[in-house]
């Protein structure tokens, strides 16, 4: 008898997910549209009255539009939601469909209710009470999504698409709050989102992935690991997030030195983390050899925890040692946390997320906080320090130190946000209707998926393998 | 005996293409040299005399070069050439090597005639006769090449690799003849190609696989299939072409507004067609579970359908009910109308491009034809109607309405040129001198590539694997 | 008795890197943190008084910010560094995580310890003894990397992962010296890297190949050949190196023109090389089936090749023609001449370097030198020909032909330096400390990495199968 056809679950479990799947795609799509036709227009650079805007406004040439700015960027963070966080995810061995599919599915609609979120919050036009897009406006959205997605990391394997649904629906809608007090209430500055996106999303998934805790999920235990090419595949993930980072933490810091210093740090500080990465997995394993979760996740550490400081004077050497730090850190955590928190705390968390992105997160958070309470005019020169800090309007007579509280403040909101939100969406999760798998059939693709005939990936395969040899011999 | 060594094939076919396939691509490639001896050269912008020509005409900063406008866009659209429309095709368990690396030739090829072709129509230099190339020289070639790799997916796995560089050949041709008659003669306006890449490209081939009809191909049904690790590949193609689709709909659409404005709606349209396509392929399974050749096509229907009317002031609502409209109908091309095209019109579709590419390709050219016969004065604003239709020199004059009219016009062109290029093509490529597979050996890269030992994905793999076995043990 | 265990080796290796590899990581990050300390810094566009420097030296708009003219291509760089070697090297069966794992490894070293090395040589600021970076250090520093993955292409699969760190510290240290000599003292020009790049860093490689032959390698014989899936990894690498090679030869050449025209030379030799390289693949084989190998490998030759030129006036054609003739002799290569190093001369070239950037590269600097010593005043025009070669300053009164001098002068340096380096660094790794693996364990990622548990990946299954069934039956 196959090792994967247990029998006993508490109760069996309803995974058809025909009504409920497309009737949410069906509700929300048409919601969208709806609530688009309402609120959502082009905003003045990408409105086909630019030509008039230029003219009225002075603006030499065409190549000032903000689209030249930052679609460059926007297109690498696009990438890192897709592909990067899809692949990364692809790890296990029979959750490969499950992990890019809904990845797509959930950034998909998370993208478009970001977009009316996000509006609501900080780009409504006073003057016809709508809210007015560019390629800012899509950035943040996939900014938002990203911290869905990292949610979705710590639950793999575990929730049906419907729940997924659910929980970017309440997700985007938390992080739209919690930017919006961040940024704007508390002038926080959060560039690459170590606080308002990593820190958020991270407790926001753990905290759900603690309140749907399956006490009996070693009957899937098989399932959670990789095969060989399901590591490559994961790899592809790794190295797009790693290099498009850069793009991440400076896609919406200032035009000029402001973007260009994000893209230094970022670079530097993930360059460092790498090595420490490496050595850190190389060390604890009996004869040094490393280990695949590790150079997946762990490497990546270092682009989380620079996300605020990006595009301050960090200084390279400075980036270098937060890269340092969060090496360590982050693989540590792997090795150490995740067991430990799984057997004690009961949060099973797939990816790891806590690792590479809770904690690195939090440090980003409080790296920030320093960095901006360091800040001086001698660093930064008069008009430099007020550009890079926002110090103008209401703000104008801010000092660093004030606003290395401001950042602290910020992080604090962000972990409020994440883990009141999380129990509070994972309450809702827990209801029975949502068609998750029982738990001897989680990460396993079989569930959600239509799978090709493959004898190669079914584990137990003996009984379809004679099947087959007594057809061919 | 295995299944697959069926013995009875109506002729013995000489798939051997060792003198053939040397003799296209030589001979081609040097009538490629000689012809850009005599024909191509710098255009003003990436010629030496650039910062003369600076100079004279008033430019103020090396920004200004057309380079900087356009070049991160021609970036990922050759991406999606390609990465994207080569690992699309992947998701066959035997013709990974046939998908991508013969997308890789004919692309190689392609768009070398193009920019020639392309050149002789839209760029050749009065004063000296000679067609000036540039960076929007390379996406138009790029965007030429794709017309001829979706015609590609028609036929994929039943033809052989100088059949393609034939069918590449006259597609070239016909597209830059049909895109002179739409752009220039009919001046219609088509940013993202949605009639003359999509419509021409998806007709011409399904025109050539009507005309190369096999009807024993039953003899390699087996192999039309995909495995677990296959279908993963063909998500990464998926996936460039989904992130990259804003890029390629704005790649060629006026600096400033244009190209903003075509990447949002392109973004937009998109996301919409994540969830429908989504919702339609769990709707049509009994236990809602999703199929992946739905996730991996039909998604990306909307960027196909957004390509004209991308840079129009479409709304982004109405991006997202076009995007809405094409999951649903694409998802439901995969299910109804390809299995009914193959049995009663005779026409087999590998990759389902009349699902993808021809049928939201008449969408998206009707879109447009509507988008532009209701443009107003008030959207667009007096200069930006004329800028956004072109409304200059010859056609100053022009409405709306009547450029509505012209939209049409140019679909129509497309179709036929489509329709009846490919027919003509099509008995082209029946000469029996090509080397094409047998019908037993379809879809199997055995017949053009040395393989890898490989027990894995050998599907009859009882003798190999016993002979292994007897080795080993 | 599976073919796998041979007992048989010299002597026992110790392939025990868990000292050793942390150590390394450790120390030189270390290293790093105090040199960034003491040097590096924001250069003038990064740094945050770029908004007076702006006003200080009349600088209109923040797009004026070099970041807007080279982030795009850095980014593209940094993809094919990653992704594209990494990938590249993944075809073999069992050596995918060595391949991208240890890339990942030497990439994130090199590029710190290249921006110190490139910076003490080429931005040390004479005001304050600081190197100030910015984007182009970036590029310049991923460009310096490049040289050394390179090299690993040759001894893949045959060193640890610390005599690759090893071989990293003194290839970067190397390339920083000749590149100096090259670039400054003999002021030869070198946009995309054909000599100072691809010729050092192949000649590196091969010498340190040939230092670290192993006579009984074919005790690993088995291991060195791909699998389906593997040679379809590499192909991701193959098309990303591919497809971003135009950004990689146009990063830091001059604004303007100069960027245009080497992203259109590169783009045309490129297409051309696909078509010769599958031409001879096709006439190499009895019955014209194609080479993965030739596929993955020479079509990227005519990249390599137009590397020098790529920014001269090389002409459209010109570019067609040095992509045909590396496209052949780079098929021949694999065909006849890597055989015949591995047999008579000892060199040992896992990846076939020789044929992908050792022979183009010298092509392309012979290319250059003649591409320079023709330049004439009637085609640059007389600002663009001090303009592309740089006749400012004291070389204000060169020619031409004494340019064509200079490059030839420069490719020279570029041999010697590989050579010569290869050898003296190809003694030090002979040193028996550095964990490399045994001739019978060579192109095994089972040495340096945990591998999953993962029946169809492990050649000799049988008794692992068994053993599975046992327990499942």
């Amino acid at each position: 008898r196959g090792n994967c056809d247990v029998q006993c679950c508490d109760r069996p479990k309803n995974t058809n997910v025909r009504i409920s799947l497309p009737a949410v795609c069906f509700v929300w799509q048409i919601a969208m549209i709806i609530l688009f036709g309402i609120f959502i227009r082009y905003n003045e650079e990408s409105d086909a009255h630019w030509i008039e805007h230029k003219t009225s406004n002075n603006i030499s040439s065409n190549i000032e539009n903000d689209f030249y700015f930052r679609y460059p960027s926007f297109q690498d963070v696009h990438v890192m939601i897709f592909v990067g966080f899809g692949f990364l995810m692809t790890f296990l061995k029979r959750y490969s469909f499950g992990a890019v599919g809904f990845n797509f599915l959930i950034a998909g609609f998370g993208l478009q209710w970001a977009l009316l979120m996000q509006g609501w919050f900080h780009s409504l036009d006073p003057m016809d009470g709508k809210i007015k897009i560019g390629v800012e406006s899509m950035i943040n959205a996939d900014f938002c999504v990203a911290s869905c997605l990292i949610a979705y990391g710590a639950v793999l394997g575990k929730v049906s698409p419907v729940q997924l649904m659910v929980m970017t629906l309440f997700g985007v809608t938390l992080y739209a709050v919690e930017e919006y007090i961040i940024l704007s209430l508390i002038h926080a500055r959060d560039a690459g989102g170590s606080m308002v996106i990593h820190t958020f999303g991270a407790y926001y998934g753990l905290s759900i992935s603690w309140m749907l805790y399956r006490p009996n999920l070693d009957q899937s235990k098989h399932r959670i690991g990789s095969v060989y090419h399901s590591d490559v595949f994961a790899m592809i993930g790794t190295l797009f997030l790693w290099m498009f980072w850069p793009s991440f933490n400076s896609a919406i810091s200032d035009h000029g030195d402001g973007q260009h210093r994000a893209a230094i740090n970022t670079y530097l500080s993930l360059a460092a983390t790498v090595l420490t990465s490496i050595a850190i997995s190389s060390l604890s394993q009996k004869t040094g050899k490393l280990d695949m979760v590790h150079i997946q996740n762990a490497t990546l550490a270092g682009g989380v925890a620079v996300g605020t400081a990006a595009e301050f004077m960090l200084m390279p050497y400075g980036s270098l040692i937060v890269g340092f730090c969060c090496g360590i850190i982050s693989t540590l955590g792997y090795i150490y946390i995740t067991p430990f928190m799984e057997k004690y705390l009961k949060i099973h968390d797939t990816c790891g997320i806590h690792n590479l992105h809770a904690m690195p997160g939090v440090i980003g958070g409080i790296v920030g906080a320093i960095t901006a309470a360091a800040a001086s005019k001698g660093v930064y020169g008069t008009e430099g320090l007020a550009n890079t800090f926002d110090f103008m309007g209401k703000w104008k007579d801010m000092m660093p130190t004030q606003q290395g509280g401001h950042q602290a403040a910020g992080l604090c909101v962000a972990l409020c946000f994440g883990i009141g939100g999380g129990i509070i969406v994972g309450c809702i999760l827990r209801l029975p209707i949502w068609g998750d798998a029982p738990d001897n059939s989680c990460f396993d693709d079989d569930i959600y998926w239509e799978l090709p005939e493959d004898e190669e990936n079914n584990p137990p395969t003996v009984e379809y393998n004679n099947h087959m040899r007594n057809k061919a011999v």
